[in-house]
């Protein structure tokens, strides 16, 4: 089975969905840019007395503990239920989950008390969040010793959700099928922000896409096709930022199928 | 009746204004680094304990409810009463007004509370501010049913103020003397933070020009004319970006009103 | 006596140390990107729950009151506390000290509950720390009338700890051993973040160098040096950051060894 993303990526680009985010003070401009260069519209409000409000405007919403604190989590509870209320997903980014306990904690209770469609991180992250006994240095990834796969679609099922472990090969599941992205390339890894940028693309991407997997795999391949034009032509990750947002910019749907590689497997 | 900008242009880099800022956390950086590179002196501060202090050593005040909160709506208002004191400027930029009661209220509040020299806004944030019937999807622009230009000069005259509201074509009016700015590029449109900055430049330009009409006219076309010349080298929305400050930061007097399209109409 | 470089960056790269940050939310982007451009590995987490716990994965602490409120002063202490306990060290830019009272006075309570290892500012700033009447307008230096190294040698002295002045050219004293750093471009004072980005450097030099006046006096000479390899092929300040970016990330130890410029004096 062959996956077409250009599907998916001309109907983002056609809706132009609102996707609205609780993200962190770090890349939260790279999270709106990104929205807003594959032809969506980023929308970012925490204050507690409008999250609900803006919720109801967007067609996906994106939630990022990077620089959580616990005023931020209990706007990202609003929002997360009116969410679901309305019936648009979410996405919880679990950044830097096994750095803290506060990080660990705040993540479960995201979990427990709404429904979070798409749960997103790095191995040790998701790793942490499946309860394996792993901590991280900080908000880069750590070992794990175990078969990622099995993590995402253990997680996946217990959560009742899908889940996608970044990498240089990207792992999405929703517990039965497997999609793994082989696109990206190595410079993605030296700049600040392609972790943070991947949840607001898989966000995007889901705000028109009801198959979750397919949704996530096909902006994750997308993002990593245009990654890997722009870095053909980079000096660096400096110049390889803008480049990366020209590319994204750019990418026609034919482009995209031609360079995307996902692999699907049961 | 032709509009020079060269010389207010020439007056921000000879007088380096202080302008300071509350603006929301999206695009902070942007809002600085435009007044930087126009040869100014950004400043932010947001704690209501010198917010107040600060604005004694500005010469204009930008405010902007992007990612507001009511605590930071709070340390607004001292910054404003602050800048109504010292005589200097303030702009107000209604950054999603329309799209929550949030916005609107505290919108309307700030304009209350204290004397908001310039509201800027596109067409949907300033027709709701106005109180049109208007809701907007998140921080994009929505279609509003109006004459702009009445809806502006209405404005101006209930709130006596300047109004500008910014698109295709600028707008800016004290209720008589209406300006119309013609430069800028479709690009502008395709990145985050080209509006926000545009608050900024605003502010800074009526740092040195006590007319504000033909301040935030002057800004606007310099700013919009740099982004052409930017956009005529750029690959895409990415690259545009690094162009462009390098364009305002290279733009001389004699480029400026060569190129700048300022419409002037009573 | 000449100073060799290279072996405090190649120690950056082999190491990757953990720099934790709690600093302000106009350059946060660029404080991280620094820091991961030259090898090591970012955080930031503000929040008082967690960010004594993020110290202890970390090698060096920066802190930044370039946007404090009293509540983020709270959590600094709470790092700075860790850190000292941990025997990490700990840098303050003391970013906009002279500006208000506030920025005085958390700066001098900072540097009383807890070791401060490294304090870092303009000329204007250190001044103001170490007792002098000085005002600074905003962020930007302003005018001290004083030898400024003997201002830095006293603060050393006084406090006990290293104290860097950044300008044209910089001094690093610890009260006896002076090392001025003569790299840099002129570039650099004409995009914001070059100040705040510069104290993530000292701190990500200190992870892994005892010597806190080599540690950062070799860091700003790689961060200056490679700024000027970027300002050499860049057409403004826009570019310069990207083209900075890569020549962090490409500079080697032998261009670096050979670019540097530290004098050094006791």
């Amino acid at each position: 089975m062959s996956i077409k993303v250009s599907g998916v990526l001309e109907k983002v680009r056609k809706e132009k969905p609102v996707v609205h985010h609780l993200t962190n003070w770090v890349t939260i401009y790279d999270c709106a840019n990104i929205v807003k260069v594959f032809g969506a519209s980023p929308v970012m409000a925490h204050a507690q007395e409008e999250a609900g409000d803006m919720v109801k405007l967007a067609s996906a919403l994106v939630l990022n503990i990077g620089t959580l604190t616990v005023d931020f989590v209990h706007s990202m509870k609003v929002a997360a239920k009116g969410a679901n209320m309305k019936g648009i997903p979410v996405v919880l980014d679990v950044c830097g989950a096994g750095a803290t306990k506060l990080r660990d904690d705040k993540s479960l209770e995201l979990l427990d008390v709404a429904k979070v469609d798409i749960i997103k991180g790095n191995a040790s992250e998701v790793a942490r969040i499946a309860g394996e006994n792993v901590y991280t240095k900080g908000v880069d990834a750590a070992k794990v010793n175990k078969d990622l796969v099995y993590v995402a679609k253990s997680l996946a099922a217990k959560r009742a959700c899908t889940v996608v472990i970044t990498g240089k090969e990207d792992i999405v599941t929703d517990g039965s099928r497997v999609f793994t992205v082989k696109n990206g390339h190595d410079i993605m890894g030296c700049v600040v922000g392609t972790g943070c940028m991947a949840a607001s693309v898989i966000g995007t991407f889901a705000a028109v896409e009801r198959d979750l997997v397919l949704a996530a795999a096909c902006g994750l391949a997308c993002f990593e096709a245009a990654s890997e034009i722009a870095a053909a032509s980079s000096g660096g990750p400096g110049t390889f930022k803008g480049k990366m947002y020209d590319a994204v910019f750019n990418l026609d749907g034919e482009t995209a199928d031609k360079m995307s590689k996902i692999a699907v497997s049961e």
